[in-house]
């Protein structure tokens, strides 16, 4: 099933070329604050999941579907309990960044003994939102392609074994981070620094999570490619050393790392990200006039070392 | 105005040694999940203030107000979008890392250029809970004692002008960490870590948010005073360097970072705070079972860098 947030708020299910409204079944309140409507169903899937199934095949007296091109998607999880995002979590990405890409910093670090980090909730976006860049004179703003992991159940201290009982479905996200040698937090909390979407695929559809394929383009371009074959620190680890410290809630979101080939973005650019089995989106990039900071500044005249 | 979330989300003003229950007044739904009562609270602040302020002079045929030594007090905000963190922002805490203080780690950063990070919404606990330590062989918690200033107004880009419009009020707050060479978040993301309360002090009974005087005991011994003089970044600063970066929302906690006299805490220590103006609080901490993982022995073994 692929679960969409539109309109304000409201939920959809995708039927092909058409969405159909389940607003009204899935208990959500469009326009209400914050918005939480997506992650109340999530955490109450038992009892609205059944009657959603049934939403899809139903027709005759069934709720309204519309044409998916007419609505206004937005990101699917708005304001879960915390975005997790696992650096460094590609071989060949870290080989990539020893070598400073963009930032002058040279990262020796990886996932599996580094752990993980937290984006803002503030920072996702949808797939009709354009990523904004922040105006930093003398600073890349760069593309990371990931798989985003949306989590189904409360809990803490999941074993590897446990862990795919905690994977509600799957996001395409992108992790846009300024390069430079503030906290890593900082850099990738922009508004609009986490796009996510188009749409949660539920992981039923995903027979093995340990082979799921994404290709990032830009301009059309194919700039990054894997599979979650080749991370460092996989799907069930992931959700095992984040349950380890933290509770994890229905909703939660984990971006869990990019592969090689990051690099730069700029004002006009057109990125595409593709998960195979999970969905795709096209996103613009543009400059925007927001974000500008001492803080930039001073870090890169060296007083912040 | 002390505001207080009690028994489950319920909502309350303290009145002297009582609390008068405003659950209904407030719009709260005492129960519900996710629990974002006192955020939607604060966002409505507008129309219930007014009424809550009503209620605090009414007594005939007002409002129910009891005993506030008989209800279960919890954190005051427990889901907001966001909670920042500020490292780094007092000159003698940076002095006292230079050293090492306990993790091998020199740091050198400072906030004005290094920035903020986040800790996770799941690391929130209330004055009532334990601060539980997770069993981390060899590694030093320490305890930071920090002001918590609770953001009431949305937006993004605010000037240092504006700052004083964005505060909602003040709370106590410990960010708790695991001294170490991992990711400073995941450090500093365990559950309990961040205690918070025992109330929320409306920003009108604060004259100067430039002097407010803070001090942390462990088993009855000062450890860690200070005052929001000795910031690095200010109060206003820390609002419009993170608003550059992010849209605040209303409910959105700040630390403000920590003095120096950090220092690690072991099972059965209690410790307090007090921020003048604001409240105090006492913490109980205990040995917990949950935590580990093999993250933290490979950073101890050096695979991590």
């Amino acid at each position: 099933m692929k679960l969409v947030t539109f309109d304000q708020g409201r939920i959809g299910i995708v039927d092909g070329e058409r969405v159909i409204d389940v607003t009204d079944l899935a208990g959500a309140e469009p326009g209400a604050w914050p918005p939480v409507g997506m992650v109340r169903l999530i955490a109450g899937w038992h009892t609205h999941g059944p009657a959603l199934r049934d939403a899809l095949t139903r027709r005759e007296g069934g709720p309204i579907s519309r044409p998916l091109a007419g609505v206004h998607l937005e990101a699917p999880v708005q304001w879960p309990n915390k975005v997790i995002a696992f650096p460094a979590n590609y071989h060949a990405h870290i080989d990539e960044m020893k070598h400073g890409a963009g930032s002058g910093v040279i990262s020796t670090y990886k996932a599996s003994g580094q752990g993980f980090f937290l984006k803002a909730n503030s920072s996702l976006s949808g797939p009709a939102d354009d990523i904004v860049l922040p105006p930093l004179v003398g600073r890349e703003i760069h593309h990371e392609c990931e798989l985003g992991i949306v989590i189904g159940k409360r809990g803490r201290g999941a074993s590897r074994a446990e862990a795919r009982d905690y994977v509600f479905g799957f996001t395409c996200l992108l992790d846009m981070v300024v390069r430079g040698k503030e906290e890593r937090v900082m850099r990738k909390s922009f508004d609009t620094f986490c796009p996510t979407g188009p749409w949660i695929t539920t992981a039923d559809e995903i027979a093995d999570f340990g082979d799921i394929g994404m290709r990032l383009f830009v301009n059309g371009e194919e700039r990054q490619s894997a599979s979650t074959r080749n991370l460092i620190v996989d799907i069930p680890e992931m959700i095992a050393m984040s349950s380890a410290v933290m509770t994890l809630e229905p909703g939660d979101i984990i971006a869990s790392g990019t592969p090689a080939g990051v690099g730069p973005v700029e004002d006009g650019d057109v990125l595409e990200i593709v998960i195979d089995g999970i969905g795709s989106m096209k996103l613009a990039v543009r400059q925007g006039e927001l974000g500008a900071h001492a803080v930039w500044d001073e870090a890169k005249a060296g007083l912040a070392v």
